[in-house]
């Protein structure tokens, strides 16, 4: 008999994680499962009929991945709704005479934004390149004009998250600091590196104790053009829209479990979000974490592989608006004490997987890491690495379990051409690429549950 | 003064190399020549219209990136011209009666093959996985008869190349090996992993001792129906096409030089090839490849650096169907008695980079191997790898000069979606994949210059 680490174990595996990748690549349902979601359950927003649609489809199919039971685990969402009415114009130098000096804008209104409703907001637009250019500028700048934040991600960042990070504090809290100088609203260059002319929607957060002011995203095309006249000429913008929160609805975490065969009370959790923008299909976000995830389980089936340890695979509700699923499901867990020793979360899009990074308390971080290490060699060989850093937000609430936090990384060129617009749809996704990233999340799932990390 | 291989020396590379990536991720000019390549020379087959725009249109690139000298090299190729028709239907059971059993397949015509004119063929058709099967059968079953080559790239492999490499053998060979056993026409399942309507055009090459007969290729969804009906029905098959050789033409090389300031007789060549197959634009293949090459240059001099080798970057002629451009460089070469130090070619695609393979004369591969792996800490944080084995089309008749042959390896998953298709266009190329691709190769290439590779 074999004992663990041996050449003869190391054999073994890197067979098994052959075979992993060769059913992943041949037989895997994921693609079929993903068209439906991108078709049938498109725009799947928390609260929405489509959010329904996409939890009552899942199920289904968990229902036939032989897990030991299937569930839906309740959660509270704030719902919101775009409304059908959202439009940004602009006009400049004498706009009376001249047609082409008058513009409609690309936009989408932003998550959680108030809409103008019957009143337009019409303002003078002032450009800013961030936050902390509204402070500086201060209220005799800014007060009653329409703050336009156009600070680009940084195209030198060769993982694109990193860009995103560093751009996306203009539209999750731009709104709230123009209103603390008296600003009426605010627009925002689409968070992604492309230009063109989509704009991207996505989440904004209002402080309570400032007015709120309209939010809407607009393309990067218009951006740049904006900025242009902007250099010579005072330009009017005029506001239209009618979204608007939309109370509480119950919605719901779906939820399989296989038993642990050796180790039932340690757990591992595999996970995507469910919800969806309004605006596209989710395909990349998050359609592709959420098939990932099931087809890591069709794969254990389809290569014979039975768990040690309780495997989980959940699909999150409301990761883009609130993070109920992912609060309320840590909350359960952490109530009936439970131990999740892993979390796995794909939520990076379905592209060409490059290796995984990896988070937890700082009590195990480093053991734990330095236990997983040991397997890189089993997965170089498919272009994967291993780093530490972010996992997911939907598994971050667990990070108190003091289990290891994980993220897959899947090549991150083109995620932010089509994240939260109306192009994330199903033809963005290559097949082989959504494959291979659910074949390299089931290889480090094997090995966790295979080993443990002790 | 820094010694070579000092940490001083791999700081600076570290830093130099990073702006590289900078200029290219913000500054080349690469996608918009693409944008025209693709726009205005599409399908630019070698000895075509499109091709000697093409040659024009690089050829004024070059003008303006500061090389030495610039020059068009003559070669001759090869024509072929696909005609206006090219169908191919099948009638299967009792066809008389039942409209649903007639079909229209998506069919390309393969190059070089012949045509039927106005004499269309007609035969049973008769499947077969490959070559050998056509000879397992034998003249009483394959006389007369129209054969199908049904046999798939293998999903499994991880680089798709390698698939590609196990089934191109049905479409090179397989009309005369059909014609050898007495067929009278062949079709080919197109190379390619997806399963789509669309057919994939490609180079087919006759044995003069047999009967020339007509070779297209089907889409894959119709080699999957082709192959499903013949399991219990009679299937007769009618191709049309009028095909045709075109005579010789002088097409040309397009060279750009820069005469390397300490060792002008070491040359380093960096290429793609210009000519495309006439159905698309090429943008993959190879357009990318000549963009990549050109944006080389380009990022040298941004970056401003003055190789003390012989920089030369051409766009080579006629890979699709005849290789001239690659044979006659390496044959005016040779004449010169130059030494090609090394030599890049990008024919992968314009995908996300993942590394490079080096090929050589066995006298040399092992130390320059060795040598350039000594700098791979340098560039595994852009995620390269370095392997060996095969490099470039065009470069390969170089390899008698004992240089060091270098392929660029991009992501091979989406490479065989486009290859020789209507779609490989410039949408289907990402903006900073094709810049990163750039980077990588201006990186190695600076490296080489830099330190050689005793």
């Amino acid at each position: 008999m074999a004992l663990r680490g041996t050449s003869q174990d190391q054999d073994f595996d890197a067979l098994f994680i052959k075979d992993i990748h060769d059913y992943a690549l041949t037989e895997s349902s994921m693609y079929d499962w993903l068209a439906y979601l991108t078709t049938e359950c498109k725009g799947r927003l928390a609260g929405s009929d489509n959010a329904e649609k996409a939890v009552a489809y899942t199920k289904s199919i968990m229902d036939t991945l032989h897990f030991s039971s299937t569930s839906l685990q309740p959660c509270t969402v704030n719902k919101w709704d775009r409304g059908d009415k959202e439009s940004v114009r602009i006009n400049w130098g004498d706009y009376t005479r001249y047609e082409d000096q008058y513009r409609q804008l690309n936009v989408l209104s932003l998550g959680n934004s108030v809409g103008t409703g019957d009143d337009p907001v019409t303002a003078e637009v002032i450009e800013v390149q961030g936050l902390d250019d509204v402070e500086a500028l201060g209220r005799e700048k800014i007060e009653g004009k329409i703050v336009f934040y156009n600070r680009a991600m940084d195209p030198t960042q060769l993982r694109t998250f990193n860009a995103y990070g560093g751009a996306v504090d203009q539209r999750v809290h731009g709104a709230s600091k123009a209103a603390e100088y008296g600003g009426v609203g605010a627009i925002v260059r689409s968070m992604t590196l492309r230009e063109d002319d989509h704009p991207h929607t996505g989440t904004m957060v209002y402080k309570e104790e400032f007015a709120k002011v309209p939010n809407l995203a607009i393309s990067t095309n218009d951006a740049n053009f904006l900025s242009e006249i902007l250099i010579g000429e005072k330009v009017m913008m005029t506001i239209e829209n009618d979204c608007k929160p939309g109370g509480e609805a119950i919605s719901y975490n779906v939820i399989g479990e296989i038993i642990g065969s050796e180790y039932p009370d340690e757990i591992i959790v595999i996970g995507g979000h469910l919800d969806a923008w309004d605006v596209g299909a989710g395909a990349h976000d998050d359609g592709a974490g959420c098939v990932h995830s099931l087809g890591v389980i069709e794969i254990l089936n389809g290569v014979g592989y039975k768990p040690k340890r309780t495997i989980r695979c959940v699909m999150f509700m409301n990761e883009e608006n609130g993070l109920a699923g992912g609060k309320e499901y840590a909350r359960v867990s952490n109530e009936k004490g439970e131990y999740h020793l892993a979390a796995l979360e794909s939520d990076a899009g379905g592209f060409v997987p490059r290796g995984f990074s990896f988070d937890g308390h700082t009590d195990v971080l480093k053991p734990f890491y330095a236990r997983v290490s040991k397997w890189l060699p089993l997965l170089e060989s498919y272009g994967l690495y291993f780093t530490t850093g972010g996992s997911g937000a939907d598994i971050g609430p667990l990070k108190s379990q003091k289990g290891l936090l994980i993220g897959l990384r899947p090549d991150s060129q083109r995620y932010f051409d089509y994240h939260h617009t109306t192009i994330d749809q199903l033809d963005a996704v290559n097949k082989r690429e959504l494959e291979l990233g659910a074949a390299a999340m089931t290889s480090l799932i094997y090995l966790i549950d295979k080993y443990g990390l002790e």
